[in-house]
């Protein structure tokens, strides 16, 4: 399997990319194709004294920064995350990974992949940690504006992503809303429960946020906006946690060494909750596979995403969203006429 | 100053309302006015011994359960949230607290209270714990669909309520969306930017997710079903923290000694991060001092919403927002003239 990999993304660029990758290319049986700058990549395979196979440069002259607009993604034709989709549509790579501008990376993959036949948007999606295992939130920003076609579209990707790459039957589709009740929502939301109710889907009916956690669903479909604000509020919600309990229990010689006793146990339980750790979002309903890692990757989040990355090109999910969302089509052609 | 209080709402009922009610008044300057089924209400007072000054009953003969709908709401005209609004607005209670039905309370002020002139929807306001101090996020659910006027009202009614109730000199107003950038967000938010950006307010800009809890802002401005699925998310993971972290914990001989020692300081924390200690949502928008307390509130949360009200109703900030709506409204006409 070989994965494309932007060694320019991400807060720290090539220095927590290559590194990243190495493990990778060390510890799993796949190929690493690291796209970029080739100086700066070759610099950084010697401050690790690894250069070994498995693991090539495809130069890349330009990229795209975390705050750089559609005007960048149209002009810059050399971007690393342009040259890596570019591997992925030509068959020289089975997977992109990306820590670095999503909306770049959402922008390019539909524009050089393409989006599977009659998906009308992609969805980004996140795997959120629970106290059962995992769910899948999509979509987590792509689409600001959603449409009930989009929602519904989210709900066949997540439902197929969860069945194909982790082995979940039948997966419980769950509808972010204000109340479990069917007359809670707003439009767009009320339309979506009744077609996912008359769906063949596995459909549990509106989720509440404080469902995202509790493992009651194992997808979430929200629109973009409330999404992202939901995703975005947990990272801060734990940070503030841990800190306002840190200066609590620096107060307190006590305290202090009960910290030190189960420090290690907490240090588990906060990595565990870190999604940036689990490898990022996958990007549903290209013809491709590409992962988005966090900005603020560190060198295991970019071999945890490498890791996805390779999990979801060897699941043929593309071909099985193209299916479910071709008899979706033409279900509404035939109620249409 | 007296508070009329829902006998009747929350999770359960009497039970819990009155035990914070009497608090409250053993411990405030503050007369309650328990509205709801008298037999009940008495029961309570006998078993907590009380039946002291600055408590009294007011006999409501229906009551709003958690579930239901607006037909409820407007065929139960003797339910102790319909009684509890007209002794506020009778000028017979200063403020009305229930932890009951929350589309009930906001359904009823509007039409019992009516709207401050000018002002197109009411909009709860919950205060959430920060790392300095307290942010206010409004709207928290009353409004699903929200026009960029109402969410310009928003930020109105918040700047006001935190400088009168707060102290909060020129509060800090940010607006929820998924980016920091101007030109991240959907066409209201971006309406609301500009609008906001134009206004006399101290507007800092768009805010995400995780900026709810780092004290960077002193209001909050969404609509209802993103605020209410970002403070329901919040809610959750805090939750699912500390259940795995529980989990994690028991594992461990050590980690389980350290846990009892610094039990005491984590348990501070857990309740300084739990708004529904705190006293609940403020509605704000409306002519008279209305709180909603959370489902679940327990005495302490309920005595908490008491002393809540008895601010809000101190503060006269009805009178400041009108000022203020007033010449928002007038200078658009005189824009559009």
């Amino acid at each position: 399997m070989k994965i494309a990999v932007d060694a320019m993304g991400g807060d720290f660029g090539p220095r927590v990319v290559v590194e990243g990758a190495i493990s990778a290319a060390r510890e799993m049986d796949v190929e690493v194709l690291l796209v970029g700058n080739k100086d700066l990549i070759r610099e950084e395979f010697g401050r690790y004294g690894y250069n070994g196979p498995r693991l090539s440069i495809v130069s890349a002259l330009e990229s795209i920064h975390m705050s750089e607009g559609l005007l960048s993604f149209r002009r810059k034709k050399r971007s690393s995350i342009q040259v890596g989709m570019q591997l992925v549509r030509d068959g020289e790579a089975d997977a992109f990974v990306s820590a670095g501008n999503t909306a770049a990376v959402v922008f390019l993959a539909t524009r050089v992949l393409g989006l599977i036949p009659g998906i009308e948007r992609p969805g980004l999606s996140i795997l959120v940690p629970t106290l059962t295992g995992m769910t899948l939130l999509i979509d987590v920003g792509a689409n600001i504006n959603c449409t009930a076609n989009h929602l519904e579209q989210f709900a066949v990707m997540g439902k197929n992503f969860m069945e194909q790459v982790y082995g979940v039957k039948n997966p419980r589709i769950g509808l972010m809303s204000v109340g479990e009740e069917k007359s809670k929502g707003n439009p767009v939301t009320k339309d979506v429960y009744s077609r996912l109710s008359a769906s063949s889907l596995n459909f549990v009916g509106n989720v509440e946020g404080n469902d995202i956690y509790s493992g009651r669903t194992d997808v979430i479909v929200s629109d973009g906006f409330t999404g992202n604000v939901a995703l975005k509020t947990s990272e801060g919600v734990v940070g503030s946690f841990i800190r306002m309990a840190k200066r609590e229990i620096t107060r307190d010689l006590f305290a202090k060494i009960g910290y030190l006793l189960m420090k290690r146990n907490l240090k588990r339980v906060i990595k565990k909750m870190d999604y940036a750790e689990h490898g990022g979002a996958q990007l549903l309903g290209v013809n491709g596979a590409c992962v988005v890692g966090h900005g603020r990757s560190n060198p295991v989040a970019v071999k945890n995403a490498i890791r996805v990355a390779k999990d979801f090109a060897a699941s043929g999910v593309q071909a099985k969203i193209a299916e479910d969302i071709s008899l979706l089509v033409s279900r509404k052609r035939n109620t249409a006429a």
